[in-house]
Formats: C-alpha cells, structure tokens, sequence
C-alpha cells in the first residue's frame, strides 16, 4: 500500500497524473498521453497483419444489451449505470434547495438507456450478432475506449476510468484458441521490447460474493484467462497490464453469435490496460521520457 | 428532421457509425475515427504556437466539482451521474431476482462521486485554482473529452456521447477577450481550410425552463457566446461546431481562481465540437473520404 501511495504521489508530483479529489479518477498530462498514444501504435504494428476490423464505442453502451450481457450477475459492484433529472420546473426547484440545503439531490435521478462500459468488448457482440452470420473465417475486431469499474482505490492501477484497448476473435473453438495463443506470445514479445520484466499466469475474473468464488474456481481450472503481470507498485504483487481471455460460447449463446456453418460462435479477446502500461514503463524506466533507454524510446518514438 | 435521419440512415449503411439501439448513441468505423485524429491534428496545428498545456481528464468528473460548478442550476436536463450497486450478497439476490422479472433494478442504484463530464473544461477550473495563482499573463489549456449530454435525438449532430476538443484561457478580462477574438478568426479559417461553408453568430445555451430564458436573453445580448455554424443536415439550421464561449468572472468567482496580480480570473474556452466537424466533412465532401477535394485532403493527411 505504502508503495502504491508512493507511486501515486511521485506521479502527481511530477504533473503525470492530476488529482481530482476522487480516488482513481484522475487527469493526465500530455506526456502521460503521448506514452499511451505510441504504446497504442506498438500494439497496432503488432497487430497489423491481422486486418482487424477498427471500431470505436464511446464510453457508454446500450443499458439493454449491458442487461442482457450478464455482467450484473457477476460483477454488480464494479457497473456504472447513468441517470438524469427528467422533472418539471417544480421538480428542479425543489432539486436546487436540496442542493442548497446539502441534502442526497441524487435520489431524484432516473436510468437513462446508457450504462458505462465495463470492458472495451461488452458493446461489440450484440453489435456483430445484428450483422448476420459470421463470414467464413469468422471475425476479428480491434477495439479501444474509456471503461469504467466503480472501485476507489489510492493504487494508480486500479483506476475507476481507464482506457482498454482489446483484439477480440470471433469464430471456431479452434480460431478462437489459436488467436489466444498467437497474443499470449505477442503479447510477452510487446513487452519485452520496451523492456519491462513480464511473466504470463493462470487467472480468475473478481466474480462478486460467495457463488462468485465457484466461478472464479471454474475459471481457473479450465484456463479461461491468462494474465500478463508486470511489478509496478510490488513484486510480491505484480499488475495485470494484459489479459487473455476465452470465453467458450458464453457471448456467442447471449447473443446469438453464428458461424457461417450455423454453428454458435465461440469468442476470445486480448485486452491491454492502457493507463497500466503507461504507470509500468514510468515506474521502470522513470517519470521523465527523455531518460528512457534508447531501444525503449526507439520502439515507441521511432 | 427527413434530412437528419437520411444523414443517419446513409452513414450507418457506409458503416461510418454504427448503430447501438440508442437514439444519440453509435460505434465509430476506423474511417470516422481517422478523421477525427487528423481534424484534431489540424486544430494542434493552428494553436501550436500559443503552448498550451495538454490536459486529458476521463469522460467522469468529481461529483463534488460538478456541484459546484452550477451546472444543474443551468442545465439539469443534460446532465449525467453515475451510480453503482453497494449492497450486500442477499441485497444482490433480490436484484437478480427484478432482473429476471424485468422489474426496473436501477431504482437500488446509488450515486458514486463521479458525474458525467457535461463540457470538457469543467474538470479544469478546480483543478488550476487548486494550484494557487496563476502565473504572470494568465493561463492556456489544451483539453479534450468525451462528454455526455442527455438528448436522445435522430439528429447524427446531436450525440450522449460525443468529442469536445478546448481551448481555456483564464487571465484578465482582455486577455480572455482577446484569446476568443483570436479563436474565431482561426476557427473561421481552420473551417474554410477545409473547404467548409462557415457562418459565425450570436448564440445562447439551451438553459432548463422559464427562468433559463431569461439567461439565454442576456447572455446573447452581451454577447457572451458565439457560434460557427456550418450546414449538416439542414442549410436553413446550420449545426453549431464551434463555439466561443466568455464566462466573465463566473469560473473564477467560482472557484476562487486569481489572477497574478490578486484579481479574480475571467475565462474563455473555444470548444470544438468533432463528431459534428466529421458530420459536416463526411456531408459536404462524401461518405467516401478518397473522394474528397483534393486541397482537403492535403490538408488533413498532409
């Protein structure tokens, strides 16, 4: 804890991060953005020869489609779900002199039809099932967006907004588990060229509650999903800065997901933790670019 | 409203945006994204010169600095705050449960400290008047975020979730004052670069309700905002894409910005609004950016 205070606060210091007086809700200088942007154009030179199909959702989905996605039951206490005032002019007054007054004014919001996204892939697989059947081959899609996980926390990791940047394959049992394979060494490659201590393993998702701990059993047994840790504010306790993750015919069934054989499409996605790359490579390298090892700067700035 | 939803229904059958099943709500193709980096390229650009600090809030603000700011005395109808479910296992059973039902389980929802950002300068006043006076000759920003506004609408240039690119000048009331005159000139030629049919006027903003009349009233007859029009789904309602925005002290009163010299700080922000700038390209020049007049494309892809 006191490490990741540490880390924090030399971030801060150094004008990286900007406090906003919320706990994982933070601005970022342009130095800090400019590592994400050439970090992203590494991932897309890695990825390129895969043609993947670039879509871009902003920060909200469909609260429909976030409903029927089933992330509620596994994840409720991370969603974000957006309300509004949608009164008379009564209503508003009455709103402002419980502003005035110090009063819980937030009670009076309802649900609007747009939810926060919780992963960069969420709002992609009801978009893919409206197409049709899946082309011959089946599909693959690069994604990125802000993403949100209610969880204050003082470890820089664990922001509550924070950017994703996801390969998502949609197809076969076997292309689904091929595409998780080629990442999972790309992946490790990607990160040795800027020259961060990588090491791959078994994980779980954080499932919510005590019928949560069987499925993060089963998750693991089975090895649905691989992680990609890198020290950042512990070596005893490295982050996940990617994530490699099968997930069988769970999104292919919620949507109906087929492959040009009829057959329900199986799905995986690689996803990179933007922010926590970048708090990686300042961690390691340190705060100021300039100083950055020559072949780091070189794969990153050319 | 015909023209408007022609506009829509041809961009999304050229995949430039993509259908969600929310009015105001879409995925953007890599086409309408790459044009959104160049367009901000341009605008880099034209503002190089006058090294503004790059600042990248998330799409989230401080539900605390959102309050103060006065926003949903203004416009309640717009905004957007986040809530998340806080209960316990038993508490989540039961939400399941009115899930299943098809109940509305967002009524157990409660407010994080996190509200949608409505403008993308509003997260910066606290934070520069955070760092104590500002310096001899003021302050420049360069800001950008997605931002939220709750109007469901088949206009494609009205989105929930959309792109504000900013300039922030906070300093003495002529240098505002002169910052702004600077920002529509540039902005009409920035437009015009673009071989874009351009208009500046008097504008207001759509304040709640009767009483916001009469701040709409006299915020055009002081000439406080401007607009740069340009014609997208209508020529007798050309859509704003540009606006020039002078607060006079109410930022700085606000949150207690001072100027160098101990004076409470004027503010002025020109804020482009990029999906509209791309709707506005996309309509003039063809749904097919190689097609585009050649000057155009110059100017966008060098």
């Amino acid at each position: 804890m006191d490490m990741q205070n540490s880390l924090l606060n030399r971030l801060f210091d150094a004008g990286l991060l900007i406090e906003t007086g919320v706990d994982g809700l933070y601005g970022r200088s342009g130095a800090f953005e400019d590592v994400i942007t050439r970090f992203e154009a590494l991932i897309g030179a890695f990825g390129a020869a895969d043609n993947a199909e670039a879509i871009r959702f902003p920060p909200g989905m469909n609260r429909a489609h976030f409903e029927g996605s089933g992330y509620m039951k596994s994840f409720p206490q991370l969603a974000g779900t957006v309300h509004s005032f949608c009164g008379c002019e009564l209503d508003h007054m009455n709103l402002l002199q419980c502003m005035a007054e110090g009063g819980d004014w937030t009670k009076g919001q309802e649900a609007t039809d747009i939810v926060l996204t919780p992963a960069a892939c969420y709002p992609l697989y009801p978009t893919i099932a409206k197409r049709g059947p899946l082309p011959a081959g089946g599909g693959l899609y690069d994604l990125q967006s802000y993403c949100f996980r209610h969880e204050p926390s003082k470890d820089p990791a664990r922001m509550q907004l924070f950017r994703m940047r996801e390969y998502v394959r949609i197809g076969t049992p076997d292309a689904v588990r091929e595409f998780r394979q080629t990442w999972m060494e790309r992946g490790r490659q990607l990160i040795e060229t800027v020259q961060l201590p990588v090491e791959i393993d078994v994980a779980n998702d954080p499932f919510f509650g005590r019928a949560g701990r069987m499925m993060s059993n089963n998750q693991r047994d089975q090895n649905l999903k691989f992680e990609l840790l890198i020290p950042v504010t512990s070596t005893a306790r490295p982050t996940a800065c990617l994530s490699f993750n099968y997930h069988q015919d769970h999104f292919g069934t919620t949507w109906g997901l087929k492959t040009a054989d009829g057959e329900t499409a199986h799905t995986a996605c690689v996803g990179f933790g933007l922010e926590r790359i970048a708090l990686a490579l300042f961690a390691h390298h340190g705060l100021d670019t300039a100083d950055w090892p020559a072949p780091v700067r070189k794969a990153l700035w050319g």
